[in-house]
């Protein structure tokens, strides 16, 4: 039990380490200070870590990369309307 | 074995979505935007996955999050480094 608790403090620590630059992004509706490359690849990557943890049924993958997902999509959309906005 | 090459390509991108801001800190010397809440929160998570990796024989999560671990002390170092000069 305490491996899957240690499973949850770490998907807490790490997903929130996300919260502030989504939040920051609705607030401003900017995206200058993340590349797309990086949101993009992090967002790939999560997706896979989530399908990873849904092999090895451990709920902790599962439930700490659903909830980064949504706070990576929330990057990306605010990325890619912005790219759209500045016509770059 | 397919799901541990999922691991494995999980690993390598969100892994790799930390290096250009790494490598940017150590060519700018500069810290400034990356939150000190970040850095800490990050380090802390990819070390507790680092450990649940461990408690699960997970290579994957093992590999990924020991590399992941070496580019946040880079910026970690940065960070505090950053804040001394500046006397913040």
């Amino acid at each position: 039990m305490e491996t899957e608790l240690l499973g949850y403090v770490a998907g807490i620590l790490t997903t929130f380490a996300f919260l502030p630059q989504a939040l920051r992004m609705i607030r401003t509706r900017q995206a200058r200070d993340v590349s797309m490359t990086w949101a993009a690849s992090m967002t790939a990557g999560v997706f896979l870590w989530f399908c990873y943890g849904m092999l090895k049924h451990s709920v902790p993958l599962i439930s700490a990369n659903i909830v980064t997902l949504l706070l990576l999509f929330v990057i990306l959309f605010v990325k890619i309307r912005d790219r759209g906005n500045s016509g770059s």
